[in-house]
């Protein structure tokens, strides 16, 4: 498995969306929140960020969308700086195979989420993270600010409010844990934060920037520090393999082979150790909520430039 | 069998606790909320009211107790008056074979509760109710002060703050039928209905005299109307006797083999029909949440009565 | 509720099946079986026996047809008869929530059936009376011939080996109690002796008759000894009430209000305790497996008779 | 990420497993079959197998042991070859979220078994191959025997008839799909085949140089032929990593980062794509049924040689 050079990653990026055209029209934007179902489905951005510090950008790669899921990783890994391993205590580290706003699981497993992408997870995630941080929002916002190198990224106030709105399951899944005795704070405070983070809004290039830290052993993409260490940045790339594609992580491990976060604002990010991290953008879903251009995107990604880990 | 004549039934009473000593010091008093552990495990009263009129009761008959899930039959014959079968769209009518409080049948089920009795089910009925009552406190506690024929009846403010407070797994609950378009009001607007209900406290003759209509095809203990119809009555019997029992309705049958509702303050009421309505109390419950004394107070009486159904 | 005299069930059996004519063309019988695929749906009998020993019979109430689950009430009564309550630590005496033929139950359940009336109830109480029996299918036979008081009472060969070879599910069902260690016997021996109990054929007059032990508290309808004890009998009708018809126990002890046990070949058989036994068949069944026009019939026969318990 | 030279492998395995002592003494065997609660529970073997065709050994490396689970991945080679993606319409890609022999996830998704690596999963490929080969048992040793270089290989007959004997929740797991109709075998002759595949005795080198296929796209380690495509040997990677260590998959792409099948006989294989095959076999367990000492060697083996793929 040869890797092409670098400098080969424009020119695939480039053959980009034509090569995948008949990925588009098969799917349907997430219609649950208003602020969503009105984006035109047919946008597609893709960005490359690499260890180099080089970036490669693709179609609408500036445009900014709703991070929604992909959040998670960031949440978790802001916690897991704080708190380390011991953050497994509360939720774990294997795949659920249930949908992923599913309550069974959890009336099973009194309360134990099986891993930190299915909400219920997340939402444990944000109140540990509640322990640790001040201003909740305003240190969450910097942390992505930071790592994207970009100040200009804000959460959205209508997707932020329509989470709301349209969030009882979530609200049903925080109160469920917090009968566990498996949150802490109040559960309006920990879903405030959490729908605060799903309602971020960033660019495929803000993305790809602020996933690099995962490609290389957890070194901040822009300053002279660590985000996690070497090993936690291994613990999250490996939940995002075989977790952080809903109920689709197989078909994402054979068709993609690498450790992928999606979220129902059609975005998905992928992550080469060692090499790059990638962000593809396109809003029409398939049946399992992950964006069905963005993952032929990368599934040809991976084959142009050889880059499977299998 | 032959029914004893009704002179008889004071002298079971009088018997009762004594024949049953052997069911105390089994079971432990509901400790989910402080003024429910701190009642004397000790207390035992019981209550008869025929339709004749006549009432009859023995020891601590005149005590008031948290009636708790005992309000379900209350809120589901107001519903039922209002509404009659309509309301069984929205809920079913078999027994559910999980847990009081599970909500993973409703996953499997989409958010439609297997009966009234289960909390999701009497959160449903309460729901429903607050479309036809203007005032919902005032008038559940007028109906039910009407059919005790006792304006003294209140609710417990301690109880009542106690049930918002760990009240987690029904909020969950109550969201979660949101989520599934199954409550019209607010969720905070229901639960306060809905917790309102469980925090009355009655007396064992309050009960028996409430009671009384399920046992005279639906006509009001004390004013010449009807509650509900005769075949609604009917349905309600029914609903005690296959699920009004949390987990252990197959041993009530058995046992006591009459339409039982339970509440974990300790009180039972039971039904005869076309005869009598019953309330016994006492505090300690055994594993499925009942009042053990109760079960085998009400077991001794069916008994010595010659009052079974089988 | 005042109780028409005797002479008056003559009178209510003539009037059906015309009163309930829009009950048929509603259901199918059952087709998982050839045997039961072939019979005409219209068929319609029904047969009552009193504790005075006089027997009312209406339209087919002598064909025989295949009585299928309602075996489950005989095996039951036969085992309890040998080992008393000893048997309900293998079974329990609760409504399942789950379909008659669920694994899912069982795997959460460790082994034990929720009742005796789901298949895997019976299947371990099938197994229990191989302890007692010497010649297993010789001795159900005599003990169901003795109840009916008519040796003509045969097993149907060839809906026996349908069972066999569509026992898929009843194959898995024994083998996951094995797994558990609730079977002693070996699996295919077990089956054997379930299957033959499910296939024997009956009349509803047979059925009718053979039921009345459990109208008058155990005794047997044509000997003078007991089946089971009082406080056995009242088991088995309280069980029948709470679990006897499916999925559908809590419709029935609505409509019908008496202990009913019901089989996918259109059969009911129901109890009133102290008074008679009722048998109901016609092969259209409805969603959950009951028969329609049985369902209807013994709602209409409680109704005119004023027999129901609620 | 550099790779260390191969004549480095040679000196990491000599380190194990002194490098792990403290891995053993904290599992155990597996003892539901006699022949496997006999081994010796302190052996330890491993063995690399690189595409440039080297073996490198350690420990028992040539001891035989009882193959169990890892066979499923002989078996789904073997049927993929044969019938390409058209095999995952009858069992699917995914992580179960339940145990190996779980049977509830097949009552809710209708007969269909979440992947190859559960036991319902391999029963229906064991069938989907009788199709294709003539003589079961005898093809499939000679699949094997090839792929290893080793006419030596053999299945363990006491192992076999263990299988059979303590096989009854496999025996409902098939009998629970055939119900479904996703084996179109007999039971009796589906079972045959899979118990077989299970009972096969083969060493660390044996398995290090059968899996060599996988780590050179699907290319005979020792014919010039493919066994799979290139395409076809990712499939089976990506599902090893995902679904091939019950449920600990999420655990072991976190601390060996490979794809990966283990076995109850305490056998581990790994996949290092374009590199090698890994196989160490140490019979202790953990909870999950994991060889301990082996999970902890490959860990070692890993961080050693730098060849985790994240």
């Amino acid at each position: 498995m040869e890797y092409k050079p670098v400098s080969e990653l424009q020119r695939i990026l480039a053959c980009l969306p034509e090569a995948i055209t008949d990925a588009f029209n098969q799917g349907q934007p997430a219609n649950y929140i208003p602020a969503l179902a009105e984006v035109d489905p047919k946008r597609f951005g893709m960005a490359v960020s690499t260890v180099d510090g080089e970036d490669f950008t693709a179609g609408d790669a500036r445009e900014m969308f709703s991070i929604q899921s992909i959040s998670k990783v960031f949440s978790l890994s802001l916690a897991i700086s704080h708190m380390g391993e011991e953050l497994f205590q509360r939720v774990g580290v294997e795949p659920s195979g249930t949908s992923f706003n599913s309550l069974s699981q959890l009336e099973y497993e009194n309360g134990i989420p099986r891993n930190p992408f299915i909400n219920a997870g997340a939402i444990v995630v944000a109140d540990a993270l509640l322990e640790y941080v001040s201003s909740p929002k305003q240190d969450f916002l910097s942390f992505v600010r930071g790592l994207s190198d970009n100040i200009d990224i804000h959460y959205d106030e209508s997707v932020f409010r329509s989470e709301f709105d349209n969030g009882q399951r979530n609200t049903a899944l925080a109160n469920y844990l917090k009968s566990f005795g498996n949150l802490k704070n109040h559960v309006s405070r920990v879903l405030d934060f959490y729908f605060y983070q799903c309602s971020l809004s960033m660019s495929c290039l803000d993305l790809a920037r602020a996933f690099r830290f995962l490609a290389q052993d957890g070194r901040h993409p822009f300053r002279n520090e660590s985000v996690v260490s070497r090993l936690q940045a291994r613990r999250i790339n490996s939940l995002m393999m075989t977790c952080g594609t809903y109920d689709e992580a197989g078909e994402f491990a054979f068709h993609v082979g690498l450790p992928c976060k999606s979220g129902v604002g059609g975005g998905i990010v992928a992550i080469i150790p060692g090499k790059m991290s990638i962000c593809v953008w396109s809003p029409e879903l398939g049946a399992k909520g992950n964006s069905l251009p963005g993952m032929r995107a990368l599934e040809y990604f991976v084959k142009q430039s050889g880059h499977s880990v299998f």
